[in-house]
C-alpha cells in the first residue's frame, strides 16, 4: 500500500474524493512535523516551504514529491537530485487568479475604487473620483509566459496595447509586440503599465533599478508580482518617495512577510497585496486535479507524469 | 453668426479646438443663469438638468439642444417638441467607462481588494483573504442594449456565461442565452450575479421586488447600473439586511444624492458608487466628438445628425 503524506489539511469532500479514486493508497494529512507519517511517506504533497535538507533525511522511503505551488527556489534541489527523488509541480493553475487579480488592481485604479470605499466610509456623496479607463492604454509585461499572456489576453480585451519582453524578444501569446531585456529603456518611457511575472533567477534578480522608474511615464503603473528581487525594494521606495510613478502594486517582496514598519506599507501610491494573487478559493482542487491525475501514473507505474521538474534545473 | 451657450466649463485646449474648427461660430462657456446668452443661443450644450419649463421660455432663440448625458427622463420634452427645437444627446459614451467600473466592482469582490485594502490600513499581512474568481462564473444582464453587450463582452473574456434579458427575450451581442422579463424568476436563482442596466421606462419601475432578492442565490452579487426606481429601496434594504444575497453594488439610488442617514451607506455587503460609473476623463473629449460632428451638419444645414432624440418619445 502507497503511504501520501499531506503536509496541509483539505475540506472533506476533497478527502472523501481522493480515499474514492484511490482507495488502495493510504492518504495521512498532517504536517512535516509528523514523524511516523514522514517516514513511512513515499509521496509527499507540500506547498514546499516546509522542505529542508533535515526533512529529507527523516523521509526515507520518499519517491515523490509533489509541490501545489510554482516557485522552487527553496527546496534543497541538490539533495533531491542525488536520491533521484520525482519532483512535479501545479504549474499552470495560477493564471487564471493571478490574471484576474492584475486586471482588478488595475481597473480599481483607473475606475477610483479606493476613493469611492473611502467616501462611503465617511457616508459621503462626492462625485469627483478623478476616475479615468483603462481602454486605449499600454502595457508592458515582463515576463509573458503562461500567466504573463493570460494577463495580456485579458488586456486586449479592454482594447490595451500590449507589448511582451522577455530574454530574446521572441514571440508570445496576446502580444501585440514583442522586445528583448535590452529595448526595456527604449520602451519604458512609452507604456502606461509595466507589469512583471518575472520568476527569480540569476537573469531577473536585480534586473529593474532606481534609473528604469526614472525613466517610467509619472502617471506610470507598476506592478510586481513575480518576485521580489526583482528590484532592490530601497530603489523602488526612492522612486515611490519622489513621485516619479503614480502607482506600485505589490504582490512579492525582498523579505516576506513586509516587516510592520516598512515604508511600503504607507507610502503614496503604493498598493500592498500580501502575496495572495493565485490564491483562490479553486486553488486546492485545481491542485488536487493535477496530483490526482499523476497518482495514476504511479499506480500504473507509468512515466508521464504532468509538471516534472528538473531537480538539476530547478524548472 | 450662430451663437453656442455651453452650460459648462471645459479645458481649454478643448475650447481652442472648438474655436479653431468653426471661427463663425460663438462660443459662450457660462452658465444657464447667464440671460445674455440665454437669450441669444440658437444652441445650447448641457448636462440636461439645468433645463427646465422656465429656462426654455427665456431662450427664445434655441434650436438645438445638445445633451451631454444619457438620461433624458427630467426635460421638459412637451415644451420641446411644441418649439420643434432638436435633441441630441451622447448615447454610446457611456458603454467602455460604465462596463469597466461594472468590471472592476467585480473583480474587486472576487480578488479580495477591500479586505486588502483594509490590511494595508493597519499594515497587517495576513494571507486569508477569502478570494475566488470571476472565472466560471453565470451572470444575468438585464437590458443587454449597447452597454449590457459590452459588460457582455468582457465577462465572456473572463469565461462568465452570459445570459440576458430583456422584454422580448430577442437576441442581443455577447449574450450567451437571451430570456425575457417574464423568465425572470426561473433564472434568478442559477446565477451569480445580476447587473441592471434598465432605462427608467413604465415597464421597469419596481420590476425588481424583495422576492426577487429570495429567489437569488445567498452569494449573489447584484449591481444595478441603470435607473434607481428599478426596486423600491425599502425592499433592497431588507433583502440585504436579512442577507438574501452577499452583495449590492449600487450606482444609482431611488433619490440621489443619498441622504447621509442613509442604511445602504452602511450595511454589510452593500457598496455605494455615487452615480459616478460613467464618468471618466475621457467623457468630455467624448461628447464633443459628438457635438462637433452634429455642429457640421448644422452649419451645412444638413439634417444627418447623431443621436436625434424623438421628443414625443423621449429617447
Amino acid at each position: 500500500m502507497t503511504n501520501v503524506l499531506f503536509t496541509f489539511t483539505v475540506k472533506d469532500h476533497l478527502i472523501k474524493q481522493l480515499q474514492n479514486e484511490f482507495p488502495d493508497v493510504e492518504f495521512t494529512f498532517s504536517s512535516i512535523k509528523d514523524i511516523d507519517a514522514l517516514e513511512q511517506a513515499e509521496i509527499i504533497m507540500t506547498y514546499g516551504e516546509d522542505i529542508s535538507i533535515e526533512t529529507l533525511k527523516q523521509a526515507s522511503a520518499l519517491k515523490w514529491l509533489m509541490v501545489a505551488s510554482a516557485g522552487l527556489e527553496k527546496l534543497p534541489l541538490r539533495e533531491i537530485a542525488e536520491r533521484d527523488i520525482l519532483i512535479t509541480n501545479v504549474k499552470g493553475i495560477h493564471k487564471t487568479p493571478m490574471a484576474e487579480s492584475v486586471m482588478a488592481h488595475l481597473l480599481s485604479i483607473k475606475r477610483a475604487l479606493p476613493w469611492m470605499y473611502l467616501q462611503q466610509d465617511k457616508s459621503e456623496w462626492r462625485k469627483r473620483s478623478g476616475s479615468s479607463e483603462l481602454y486605449g492604454s499600454k502595457a508592458l509585461v515582463i515576463g509573458p509566459g503562461a500567466i504573463g499572456s493570460e494577463i495580456g489576453r485579458l488586456l486586449q480585451a479592454f482594447k490595451v496595447t500590449t507589448t511582451g519582453c522577455n530574454r530574446s524578444g521572441n514571440h508570445a501569446l496576446h502580444m501585440d509586440h514583442m522586445i528583448s531585456f535590452d529595448q526595456l529603456n527604449d520602451v519604458l518611457p512609452t507604456v502606461d503599465i509595466v507589469i512583471s511575472v518575472l520568476p527569480s533567477t540569476p537573469e531577473t534578480r536585480g534586473l529593474l533599478t532606481y534609473e528604469h522608474f526614472v525613466l517610467m511615464k509619472k502617471d506610470a503603473i507598476f506592478m510586481n508580482f513575480g518576485r521580489g528581487d526583482l528590484v532592490k525594494e530601497e530603489q523602488l521606495v526612492k522612486a515611490m518617495q519622489e513621485r516619479q510613478i503614480a502607482f506600485a502594486v505589490l504582490d512579492v517582496f525582498e523579505k516576506e512577510p513586509l516587516g510592520k514598519n516598512h515604508p511600503l506599507w504607507t507610502m503614496e501610491g503604493v498598493i500592498v497585496s500580501p502575496h495572495v494573487s493565485s490564491h483562490s478559493s479553486e486553488y486546492v482542487s485545481r491542485a488536487l486535479n493535477i496530483f490526482i491525475e499523476n497518482l495514476h501514473q504511479w499506480n500504473k507505474e507509468g512515466s508521464d507524469y504532468k509538471n516534472i521538474i528538473d531537480s538539476e534545473k530547478g524548472y
